[in-house]
């Protein structure tokens, strides 16, 4: 049923309405598949996918997971279809690789030692360093709102991704990138954004789904000041907003966004303390 | 700012509405906290998840990632709160444990082999065994989206949350969870189920999320014959479903929902087929 080279395939389906008889007809169904990536010689993990800007999304993914530290740390990237699904093959400096494999030989070393559990929560927050702050007036989040929707052309078609975009300071989007999965459409984005060439402080990103801890780890981690999600945040997403310096907005929707961290209100708020 | 016993808490806000000023009000907030699932003397696992019923979490995890065939293998469950998140610590039957070890240890085991990429994708696919089929009448699915929202506490609160619930043929919601996730919403309704001694063929489960396909993944590992979800399926999510004949419904709204995949439906198709 799926091709890697096709983000949707058609379905028929039957639809029920409560005032009349069932229709069949055909869906644009998105397209999930899955994806490896593989360092050097190792498989480090899968993930489900959309099978669309894959190169993007390996380079974000290992600069948002701390494999490298910068794209040029990553020599080649090759992606290659098979009856499984999809490899997508990375060459990284022999430094980063060794660490990678160290990585993986520590996380095996801990199993039977009794103190894992502690450990491993420990590892669950990883730290990051705080972000370069950018301001993002209201209005601009507002444009970007009404500017997104053209530019979700999967999301038009099947009702079923994500998108994650880098907006400018007017509020036009300047890049976009979709995926069944709202990690994985922020990490290709992240990798789109570094490819460009484009400056982490001159913009914000949007996405259109919710706005976990790990999605203000992956801006955070990627040097971005301010992260607007359409939908809600969890109390540790806004504890690492607060954390890392990042302007946190969520349940943004035409006319109405709310505002979780803002470290420039937040500085206003003591002056006017102290004035007192 | 989190504690382990709420699932809320309160943060303070900016609305921003574009017909009026800034209001700042106090909001409740999904609790997301990392939980650490240690089996035996082995952390295996780490999942941002909600504080509430991790018991059910843990066990319903355990049985559809395949750590134990069945409930009686799971002699303990204790749920433990320490400064980085919570642990919960499972004893498992010695045999499940060593094949836990096992499993761990071949994962290392295929490093630096250079066909990683081919087996960890063979890997991603599990095979999975063919359901019992349930037949769910369409006003029986609507019942149950009409009933669901009640029994969604922590959603009405906050906004952030997915709910798993298990629902008779009648469409009456029998029980219900909650999670930032929703792959931890569905693994505490299949642990709920399961201490419960329900039968996994007289009712159908319906989550007000997605349908990817470790959804469909995890409703059949259980044994249910129909999945209802609110939002869209993935391509891959509809294969696995007509592989192992689960009824998969999606985009299920009061007065219409669209079918994926009807077992009861196709062998009906087939007979009218072969009487031409």
């Amino acid at each position: 049923m799926t091709s890697v080279d096709k983000t949707t395939v058609d379905v028929e389906v039957a639809v029920h309405h409560n005032e009349s008889a069932t229709q069949y007809q055909h869906d644009d169904i998105a397209v999930e598949i899955p994806v490896a990536l593989v360092y050097n010689t190792i498989s480090h993990a899968v993930m489900m996918a959309t099978p669309a800007d894959l190169a993007d999304f390996a380079l974000g993914f290992s600069l948002t997971e701390d494999i490298v530290d910068n794209a040029e740390q990553v020599s080649h990237i090759h992606v290659q279809s098979n009856s499984n699904g999809i490899s997508v093959r990375l060459m990284i400096a022999d430094e980063k690789f060794d660490a990678l494999r160290e990585r993986r030989r520590s996380l095996v070393g801990r199993t039977g030692c009794g103190l894992c559990g502690v450990e491993s929560l420990k590892q669950a927050i990883r730290p990051i360093k705080p972000v370069q702050s950018v301001q993002v007036a209201d209005d601009v989040i507002q444009t970007a709102l009404n500017n997104i929707k053209q530019y979700q052309q999967l999301q038009q078609l099947t009702g079923a991704t994500h998108a994650a975009a880098w907006c400018d300071l007017e509020g036009n989007i300047v890049l976009t990138r979709e995926d069944v999965g709202r990690h994985n459409a922020l990490d290709k984005l992240i990798g789109a954004h570094v490819k460009a060439g484009l400056s982490p402080h001159d913009g914000f990103v949007l996405v259109t789904s919710r706005a976990s801890y790990e999605m203000v780890q992956k801006t955070a981690s990627a040097g971005f000041g301010c992260l607007v999600a359409v939908s809600a945040p969890t109390s540790l997403a806004i504890e690492q907003a607060q954390h890392v310096g990042l302007k946190l907005v969520g349940f943004a929707r035409s006319g109405r966004h709310v505002i979780y961290h803002d470290p420039f209100t937040q500085y206003d708020h003591e002056k006017a303390h102290r004035a007192m």
